[in-house]
């Protein structure tokens, strides 16, 4: 009897695949989160799992959303949905609770954010549906894992990202300008991050546009709508990514009688690998 | 009994298949120009056909030159080479004879052109190897079927290359500086180039650079060093390709006693499909 072979029929083993390993990574991060033990940003936490974007919607909007999603893939790239009324996402993972299981959430009433709170469960309605999208972090990983340099862990910014004049396709309230994110790089390492997030639809995919900003309509690229200041040094070139904002600003323009977004930064975390959302 | 099934029983169908048809025009155009028939450049013969760059060289160079070819397979991607003394070249097609079935050849003694003939028959020794190289009118074909402008059939210009101070790997007496070529496109058409490009290693693959000349050691992009003059249009951003051109400037700097290559733009049509290079 091979060594496999017995360990598959006496089950002694404490092997565990680098995939086990991660998705334990994944549970415990959130139950940090759902026991109110981490209220921060989930950049680091969970490494190789793939974080999510939220936004959460009474079912009167939901088709609307949906077929905004459907309609601008890049932006809103809709890697899970809830049941009406169901905060449960069992697509995405192992007894995930979208009021719990994110660090921060805002929440808006006709559009206007009212509230920012760690836990969702007073706000939970039976009509609600909760959209989880893709998120760039899934593709910084894969950029990273290939041993391009990320600007932003260097001089400390946040993840810069610009309201340019590119529309979406609107579908029914939701509307409005693209938001994208930016990185920079040599033209090089430019060539490899176009192949490498090209691999990730899921995740936002390609960049959307690189070089000069006045085209998308980015009047100031070292001031950013979101992320504070950017800094690019002397030979890089930057590069724009659809961003997950986008469907908050879409929301914005919709002004939907009730909607709650997860904070920037504080994702969902799921049980999916970064490299299952990989489509070649 | 089905129709396919009775078709393949008796045989009696007249169908081609697009690869049949397209290897068919392969074998004519070789034809024509084997019966001097053709002597121009090969540029729209045998659509969706590989056409290659061709060296051929006195077996001592060949270990050396195969070496200089695995070193910088971007500008030299070997799709076949010949036993020594052996004209023909079974591996990319029916009846190709390497000493016919060109337009056009240049023969260079210890490193100096001394002759320009459409037959090689009476320089052909028992000693010679051929070497094909991909060629981007390969990717071109890709880039023409998505749908991308490549400007120089707008401008009627001629596939611009430069000489550039991106240094490739020696091998015995093969070395020099890269040659480029360069074709512009909007960003958001630079990115799509970059993704087709990359499917087709075999062909050059992806660029080895987009935007400032300077950079890469090019001192006018409007004079190219091969193509005669250069025209970018505004919103254009020039993308920069390794080319076949850089294993005869790695010949010139080894000055090899014996040595014949196509003439520019006079290429080897093969019997491969240029989708068959596809990677993924």
């Amino acid at each position: 009897m091979t060594l496999i072979a017995e360990v598959a029929e006496t089950g002694t083993t404490a092997y565990q695949s680098p995939k086990d390993i991660a998705i334990e990574g994944a549970r415990a991060a959130r139950a940090e989160i759902r026991a109110g033990r981490h209220r921060d940003v989930t950049s680091g936490m969970a490494p190789a799992i793939v974080q999510a974007n939220l936004a959460i919607l009474p079912a009167e909007y939901a088709a609307d959303f949906l077929r905004f999603c459907h309609l601008n893939p890049k932006p809103c790239p809709l890697i899970g949905m809830t049941e009406p009324g169901d905060p449960m996402l069992p697509m995405l993972g192992e007894d995930i609770d979208l009021r719990t299981d994110l660090p921060a959430y805002r929440v808006f009433k006709d559009g206007v954010e009212t509230d920012e709170v760690t836990d969702i469960g007073d706000y939970w309605r039976d009509d609600l549906v909760g959209f989880a999208l893709g998120c760039s972090l899934s593709f910084e990983s894969a950029l990273a894992d290939a041993g391009l340099p990320l600007r932003r862990y260097e001089y400390g910014m946040k993840t810069c990202a610009y309201r340019t004049t590119i529309e979406t396709t609107p579908s029914g309230p939701f509307r409005g300008g693209m938001v994208v994110s930016m990185r920079s790089f040599t033209p090089e390492n430019a060539i490899r991050a176009i192949q490498i997030t090209s691999r990730f639809p899921e995740v936002h995919g390609a960049p959307v546009h690189f070089g000069d900003p006045d085209t998308i309509g980015i009047k100031d690229i070292l001031k950013p709508e979101y992320g504070g200041w950017a800094k690019i040094p002397e030979g890089d070139t930057p590069v724009y990514w659809a961003c997950g904002i986008t469907p908050q600003v879409a929301i914005e323009y919709a002004k939907p009688s009730f909607c709650i977004t997860h904070k920037a930064g504080h994702m969902l975390i799921t049980d999916k690998l970064n490299a299952e959302f990989a489509s070649l």
